[in-house]
């Protein structure tokens, strides 16, 4: 690619970036759109449907920049929970990180690359048909002393990263801790969910009662034996119920030892928040969840390996001469220095970005059939297998062209990968430019909700789009790994390209203003996981460093450049002991809280005498919905949109 | 190698065993070689040292066989100790694999390798000079339909295996709680070793105290903290603590929910039992731990590849003509028919066997290192240390001679592994062959303690072999690593080489009798896990049959048999399958007891008038020996000796 190609694609995007942000704040002015974009005030009931029409409501402005860009982390954290603090942290690590890396890349690296002269083009006439593979460290002179530069770069970006993590990692705990120390009582951590219960003659209801009376009887306080409804409408017993004890180290310390002397009976799992109960879980034995589990593993890795058709597809547009031997009629057209522009640094990245966005829900539909307890459960599952899909198809089979066969082939010989990618990565440069500056315009179209106005334009058709239109929730499992994609390149490319660093720069600063708008108003959180989301973000960073220094590794081998491949080795071992450090000191944390606290809130409940009236409602919290009278549950369905005080049952 | 010179070396092997085996009988007898050969009746006093000579001292006799073969399990778990038990399963379990094995492969398979054809060599005149090839299943021609008895026999095979494992675990397991219901009170389990004690100035034995009083009021019973004598024979203050509780639940709660906020602070473990505790890692710091392990780790993988020289060695003696090459003026005597024999049939095993001992003790100096907190814990490192070194070198590095480098590019291309396994195991038969006879002398020569002897004999010069005369306890990190190897050798060669399997029946039925001798009269347990070395007997032979099923992989692959290789995949898969059950069905019960257990034992000892003494006895039960009175110290062996009284304080 050139780097007219490289503006073109720039211009395009920038444009819609401005088209997007304007119809934007004109849409959202119009009163008919209040469910749409501010879907959440709306079921709080905080946003006024009427409204008086004006010219003014037909001019773009940027006010809603204003209103996203004030509210503290304070406000946030209570408006929003702490989930969307972590994800909102995410962006302020990375802005953190790419800042640094961008001052870095620009004003040190990428001259050095300019004027390296491995590709004899250094005079600065004729810049726009310049290829942009002058600004990348294959332009540098094997064996070059300006390479330390890099092993220097190599080493400063690592600090930096595990600092910031660090920084985060600690700031995050904190808050978690810190958020739980000032909640009030709920439902879910006094209670523990049950399985395998052993039936013996009696019923279920009463082994539980006598299993628990026998052993924890001074803080047992009663139990709720999960029931479904199975295809004739008949209510069945599920060997499973949800426990409830009289005191949040009592619900602990059932939980953590081992209740039976068969370790498959009577298997203890924290309960979810009430609401985020995923009943349909319930049908599933024990043997069937296994299976399930199997076979969307085999599920999972099919999908990944037959997305490999459309990655095929993208890199054969970003290759003209081939699509001309292919379509030879074509070959007028694609002559055109427009259209070749355009379909070698547009078209490729806005295909890529389609087929990935239909990837998360079917990621979703297999974390479900493999039978979580929860819907947050569900969505760190899904959000797991997306991180897999999400590196494999968008880096390594763009990077490694070529069959599966081959692909695997790099990772089953270690010793390669590091002068493999060293070779395969910056020849990729170019289109992931151009991929960065076409998420902008993905980013911006987020905040006009198309489906949801159309929906609401057809509003006529009784509510057919009526789940689009209430209150959605955020789905982490599709945003955090596209998140941690642009991470993982940013750090990638920040030796080799720094070129596109400002752009990825430019990516994070668009997602941080758009969605705190967004989940201000108009995500609501369907649940509370207390920011369990953070501990894969900073993994997936272990694994983006060590990728970053396997790449250097290969480059200063590529380079001629012995002595500082052996002094880079000591970065991966230092990095994965920091990692290592971390998971004992804060992950932790994230998994279960400490006896420490848990009787300290005990203790500050027992003088509480709101305590009875929460216990009294407690027995009744982990009822099936699908199970209570209509008018029971249409209560119950208003009672959970505005979640963040339905929480505290 | 040819048929002769397998049964020269059975013989010579039949000849010493036989040997020792009688030299034993006399030995024995003579009443000044009670503390070699008896040193366990010795030190519980059951033994009388004085006796009457007679002629018939000097006569061999079986006696001892008898005696070694009377007693019943019950009997063995009440001297010996569970783990004692355990290590006897095993034999049991591998007699059972092998009998089935044995009569399978002499009387199916055998007789379709001999009768083959591939190799052209179908009379029975000469049978002293045929190669032992014409046994294996090289001699089956390609594609033959005679192959599917051998896909038959890999399912049969792994199906008799897995019935078998299953019901040794169940039945270990069932042992393990039965010996943990009938037991008597211990220190141990009353006792949670606490670390990484934060101090705020104040002492660490009061903070200690203020932590558990504040949070552990009702089960907190007292502390003593660790402490340990400097170079300059100073107190220091460690901070660490064996805290001890009032009921076994009470501790059990401590040890599994995490105490404090900051998870580096206030870590639990198990205490071990009082006299098993290492005492000098307690002089080694977080740090210092953390950079130990990763010296060990080094240092392991050093030691491993630097074994390969010894093996390399081996190799070159089973091959003649290298070793004529190399040094030809040996070749007149390398020629003579019965030297040629004893070097290519005896001499190298009997190599490896020395090497191969060499290494244990080395082994749990790094397990050592480490800084486990008990002697048990490091016996189990060590165990596994060993057995990666036993299956790497004396299985991997012997089938697939060459380089380092050579044998890594193997694991690093999963999908040739069978191939390159199915071309590499049989070529090595006839080694294994007489690997196994030779290892019958090394078993036997156990019997007579040739090193303890000489010490008692030397006894003038005052004890210096003092140690060696005492009870010792059995070496269990390198007496099962051995044993699992020949389940491994017998595993890999049932379809390849049936001719091996009687004489692994051979050793595991001598070993059976050596064993209960060796246990019952000589060794003195040190410490009791309670069956803890059983899990890893049954993760090693879960590999062990995976291991089988890829070489039968690969052969089908070798003789042109495809059908049969696809219909052996759902094989791994099933023998996966069903490690994961008994992973979630057993192991639980190995790593802590439930709280099922625990209460019920804790509401039996309520009534139990001896426990305020029990309790008394506790407080003083993990006072380190080295910082005792002399008197009080020396008490303290003489209690340590006779174990399985001492376990209950």
């Amino acid at each position: 690619m050139i780097l007219s190609a490289l503006l073109t694609s720039v211009g395009i995007n920038l444009g819609l970036c401005v088209f997007f942000f304007a119809l934007y704040s004109i849409l959202r002015k119009q009163r008919r759109n209040i469910e749409v974009y501010a879907p959440r005030l709306v079921a709080e009931g905080r946003a006024l449907r009427q409204g008086v029409f004006s010219l003014e409501t037909l001019l773009p402005t940027p006010g809603w920049v204003r209103s996203a860009w004030r509210p503290s982390e304070e406000e946030i954290l209570a408006s929003c929970g702490l989930d969307a603090v972590v994800f909102m942290r995410i962006f302020i690590f990375s802005l953190r990180v790419f800042s640094v890396a961008t001052i870095m890349g620009l004003f040190v690296l990428l001259p050095i690359h300019y004027l390296g002269g491995q590709l004899r083009d250094i005079n600065f006439s004729d810049l726009p048909n310049k290829s942009l593979d002058l600004f990348n460290v294959s332009n540098v002179k094997d064996g070059s002393n300006r390479l330390w530069v890099h092993f220097s770069a190599a080493y400063a970006i690592t600090g930096v990263v595990c600092y910031l993590l660090y920084f985060e990692y600690k700031y995050i705990s904190y808050k978690r801790l810190e958020q739980f120390i000032a909640s009030k009582p709920k439902a879910q951590e006094f209670t523990v969910l049950v399985r395998g219960i052993p039936s013996h003659g009696s019923s279920i209801s009463d082994t539980v009662d006598k299993f628990f009376m026998e052993y924890h009887p001074s803080t047992y306080l009663t139990h709720v034996v999960v029931r479904r409804t199975n295809k004739l409408r008949g209510l069945i017993e599920v060997h499973a119920a949800f426990v409830y004890f009289k005191s949040r180290y009592g619900a602990s310390s059932v939980l953590h030892i081992q209740q039976s002397v068969n370790p498959t009976e009577w298997a203890t799992e924290q309960a979810p928040e009430p609401h985020d109960v995923y009943w349909p879980l319930f049908s599933a034995s024990f043997l069937k969840r296994w299976i399930s589990k199997l076979v969307v593993i085999v599920a999972s890795l099919f999908l990944i390996i037959l997305f490999l058709l459309p990655v095929a597809f993208v890199q054969g547009l970003t290759n003209l001469n081939q699509l001309e031997t292919l379509l030879p009629f074509l070959k007028g057209i694609l002559r055109t220095s427009v259209v070749s522009q355009i379909i070698t640094g547009y078209l490729p990245s806005l295909i890529l970005h389609l087929f990935v966005s239909i990837v998360p829900p079917i990621m979703k539909i297999f974390s479900t059939m493999q039978g979580h307890i929860s819907h947050s459960g569900i969505e760190k599952s899904a959000c797991g297998k997306m991180l897999w899909f999400t590196v494999w198809n968008a880096f390594f089979a763009i990077v490694l062209t070529g069959s599966v066969a081959s692909q695997l082939q790099v990772f089953l010989e270690p010793k390669d990968i590091p002068s493999r990618l060293a070779v395969a990565v910056p020849a990729q440069a170019s289109f992931y430019i151009a991929f960065v500056v076409t998420s902008w315009t993905s980013l911006s179209s987020e905040l006009t909700r198309v489906f949801a106005l159309l929906g609401s334009w057809m509003g006529g058709c009784s509510g057919c789009l009526d789940d689009e239109l209430r209150a959605p929730s955020i789905p982490y499992h599709s945003e955090i790994p596209r998140l941690l994609l642009f991470l993982l390149l940013g750090l990638s490319y920040v030796l080799l390209a720094p070129l596109i660093l400002p752009f990825i720069l430019i990516f994070f600063f668009i997602g941080y203003i758009i969605y705190r708008n967004q989940l201000l108003n108009v995500y609501l959180p369907k649940y509370e996981t207390g920011g369990q989301f953070w501990p894969i973000v900073h993994n997936s960073m272990i694994f983006s460093l060590i990728l970053m220094q396997a790449i250097a590794f290969g480059i200063f081998g590529l380079k001629k450049f012995p002595l500082a491949s052996s002094l880079l080795l000591p970065l991966p071992v230092v990095t994965l002991l920091f990692n290592d450090y971390c998971r004992k000191r804060f992950q932790p944390i994230f998994e279960a809280y400490s006896a420490e606290t848990l009787i300290k809130k005990d203790r500050n409940d027992q003088n509480d005498p709101g305590m009875n009236e929460f216990f009294a409602k407690l027995v009744t919290a982990y009822d099936d919905p699908a199970l209570m009278p209509i008018q029971h549950q249409e209560n119950l369905n208003d009672h959970n949109a505005p979640l963040l005080s339905s929480v505290d049952v």
